[in-house]
């Protein structure tokens, strides 16, 4: 196992989705930061089940409680400890689910693995562990945006193949699907409701900017500042792929129009997506990741048990449809972690 | 900076492009494998300059020597290191290029985080520094192989835009750009033909495929096998994307589709690209990288110097056109320091 | 900060002396092991405060419960979160301690570090935070206990400059100074209470002896298993020194007496611990280290305050007179950190 | 193995005993340190063999080069390789060393780790290998001393026994031994002498005194100050101790002895050395070493074979009757390297 993230700004996580809690411990938070509960309750809130028709109904509060590292309100230097009470454990009947694995699942990697598996609700391997990012993420994000005005913004771009042609920040935190296009967004919930009529999920892309952040962040040769963006990116279960400003399309163009000439006023484009050989130019950081549909769905799907024999498993419970509206925070909390951690780590 | 990469097999690389050497530590090769130079000098000699028109005409032998952990033929379990001496080194003219900025490039970007740069050849972000990441590579190449059976395979899909459709993997070695597609090969050369003429670049796709790898490979939660793929593919300075499997096409399609079903004989298909929950499943791993054009062409550009002035600059002398092939055997070369780690790590 | 400790076992701990609690999160626990918390527990008693005259009074129940990484009695391969509340809370009058630097503490060092310090009760500087140590160390234990048969054992060999000449295991329990030496044991017992009686405190030494590592645990050049050990014992605020084996006494002796013969029962003398060259030997494994004497007593000390101005303190309430007996326990937890993370490196 | 040391001021080091060469590469290097190979091939020219009457005669310029990090003889941020061509390679004929572990070294840990062992000269485990961590420590040392101011000075206090009452530090460099006390050095000298004469070897103590150190370094609460010295100094082979300030004979004092009491010109004395709670007061550093008698002695001594079976060895060649006059720039290397990399890791 490696549950901890970053090197001088490090979070450790823990937690399964039905065990008794989940958190984390955020080491290397400069000393002085004010800080406080509320501030991270509003984080977690943002992720949390239960805010619209296209996410599960599991009710969850996402309690957070500061365990340590905090002192009249201001950061002390030691590690901030995170604790989030699970509340839903009731030991209900998991049926197949304790022998079968579930299509597009970690169930089956899981038992490979370990040749044990909590099999509640995924255990360890559910989107609900992201919590305790998103909690620690909230920590960076604040101390970035005080010491640098770093502003990381993340939406859903496109949902089951409907991509959104505008970017209205205002409207990201309006709508079901945290989509930035108020006029494309009917067709994308008209999507996600037919999924859910045909008991199927869908699958998007979420875009994120970075702004503010200075020039010269990112640690060559292999912790380059898209390295380790990728890297967080990718550690999140349903994340299939990444790229960085133009990105694939990149692959396409020729040299004379992907170079990015520069002025004294800047540069006059980004195709880079704001990096360079891996280390922050100054413009704004993009980037896009591709979101899987929802492995959860409420039809019959073959697959086999812990003994190889075939099986058929219907996955019951109501989950979210899209994942990309509960993902565009985590996004965040993550390019959060990867920032501070650089930022701690330059000289 | 950050120089090292891996944990239970970690490689620390150094060396800049006109510098006296480049070279790399590996630490963490088991005791007992068979090794010599002349097997680690096949894999560099795939990577080096001067093998088609369509690659730098700059002499390097590239010859590497073993200064240590290995005796009478045999690693010891001690640090390996490699030595490849740089023969081009001779001091000439670098005129503007010690002042200026060259759009596409790392210098920027490196000035602003040192506040000096090697801008010879671009010093340590040049690809030159990639052939120690090959060297050390085949060594993890050679254990993943004896070990598990696990073979690692790259090709050039796609160039200038133009995709090949088949995968004929005795045809990579035996066309100038590693394309597996026989019959768009020749729309690719034209395309890359057409670039130099008008002194110009073209980017492309990678593609690899790994087989062999057992299921559980891959450290949840943090340190997923595709995470740490996309950390080490991201790595490589002309990278600007990656995806799994079906990667950005998954975001289009539903759950009952993008699942992979099981049976007794294993998946019914491989959307996932071989990992699920970030652990290998024993099916074949597959992803795609998207690689920018290089950004030294040989027209005009305009950008500043170190004082903000504005100029403008032309790279001159013959860089490769498209760096897809030469990026080939770096791939292969990061994803097997990747998985020989993680078998390292693995209980 | 750093408060993580392995790299392939890790523990990372949390909490102030304070603060609403502490806490360990223990990476790397392979799975399949039966765990559960009244066994954390037995392991937590032996350190806790109030156990004898001679530690103090205050209240702390130090009761722990597992958050995560155990599944139906057996850890699953997961992150095992463990939580211990502090119960003595309440929001005292801290007088003096707020503003001046108590001698012989980490006061002066963290404020000068961080700018900013929990004075209560020591914060994070406090002995309790090895409460947290000895949580994860009792995991580790039970490990190479029932993997490798090893046993680890640390007792009080001399206290205020008496020291033990025999070492009955038996008696380690039976006695509040954790001695093992009965015959001696009164003249300690009285060394101690006279140093209460004058508001005084006396330093110590523990000695540790960890019996069934099998040779080959330890990994040059840096992290010798001696190196591994040192680091985690003088990561104990009170530790000063550590040798091995003969340690100092060695520096007087030749080298062919200090040179331990081998014959085919093995070696025939242990003058070196049962490491050389950072490897264990399959000997028994010796070291002791040095006990500063607890800095809290009730004299009036010359100090200054955070402005440098001349001060002077008395530190009220009861504290150990004598650290050894409760850091016995931590030595041991800290040596089988070291152990368990070796075991999962070594290949 | 783990061949590297520190996180952010990283050396990674290579080479065998007889192998084609020694080295590091330094990574975390600040940019715009003047740095050439003069510089360190002084350092190197302390610590190599053949000075004098009590070092071995073996001939080896430990010629350093360096291969990449430096530009225009300033560094630029990148890796800084070193390399340190081995001459004495002359294949001779090893006999029984092939076959039996000599007493006191690290053979027969090696083999059981290994399963396979570089004989030559001990290999990887011979005290040649801190030729590397000479050079890199010098690199280190003059970033301190530029930056900071920090000084850091190493002397043999004891040999044989017989102890040095004073410390000339300008006598140092002027004896055979390293020692400080001119008065003593007749009597130590003789005894060493002696020693040879008698086909044996001796121990000693090495001290050192780091002045100059800000306070505020060290990393609570695994990383302390003296936890990262203390595992540096383990990390050599023939280090058996260490203690910090008064050390052991600390548990002997009472803690109104011990504790050093603050005035507003500082601390009234420094029975600490320097550190509390693992962070540097801004005191003078001080700690002592145990260093063992060389193992290496041309005496007859009783071991076993690679097949267990009883035999006895001779150690031929002439070998360093002790350690301590050589040790004394290594573990200044070393010191200096723990300062190093703290400076960069403070926040």
């Amino acid at each position: 196992m490696n549950n901890s993230f970053g090197e001088q700004f490090r979070v450790t996580t823990f937690g399964e989705s039905h065990g008794p809690a989940l958190g984390a411990i955020v080491d290397g938070v400069p000393a002085g930061l004010e800080l406080d509960e509320a501030y991270i309750q509003k984080a977690l809130d943002r992720r949390k089940p239960g805010q619209s028709v296209f996410t599960t109904p599991r009710k969850e509060a996402d309690a957070v409680e500061i365990l340590s590292g905090v002192f009249e309100g201001r950061t002390t230097g030691t590690p901030v400890a995170l604790l989030i009470r699970n509340q839903d454990q009731r030991s209900r009947d998991y049926g197949d689910l304790a022998e079968v694995f579930r299509p597009g699942h970690a169930d089956y990697g899981f038992f490979r693995k370990y040749g044990i598996r909590d099999y509640r609700g995924g255990g360890r391997s559910s989107g609900r562990e992201t919590a305790a990012r998103v909690a620690a993420g909230a920590i960076a994000a604040k101390y970035l945006q005080e010491k640098y005005g770093i502003v990381i913004r993340a939406w859903t771009e496109a949902v089951a193949g409907i991509s959104g042609e505008k970017t209205d920040f205002d409207f990201i935190e309006k709508n079901a699907l945290r989509a930035a296009d108020p006029d494309r967004y009917p067709a994308m919930e008209e999507a996600v409701r037919n999924a859910i009529a045909e008991l199927d999920s869908v699958g998007g892309i979420v875009s994120c900017v970075i702004e503010g952040v200075p020039a010269g962040l990112g640690e060559p040769v292999f912790d380059k500042l898209d390295a380790l963006l990728a890297h967080a990116m990718l550690s999140l279960g349903a994340v299939k792929g990444i790229e960085f400003g133009d990105g694939f399309a990149a692959a396409g163009l020729r040299g004379s129009v992907n170079n990015d000439k520069m002025s004294p006023e800047g540069f006059l484009s980004n195709h880079a997506g704001g990096i360079l050989g891996g280390i922050s130019t100054g413009a704004p950081i993009t980037f896009r990741i591709a979101v899987k549909p929802t492995p959860s769905i409420r039809q019959e799907q073959q697959t086999v048990d812990q003994e190889n024999n075939p099986r058929t498993v219907t996955v019951q419970g109501r989950h979210d449809p899209c994942i990309c509206p509960r993902i565009v925070p985590v996004v965040e909390a993550m390019a959060s972690l990867v920032l501070a951690d650089l930022t701690l780590r330059c000289h």
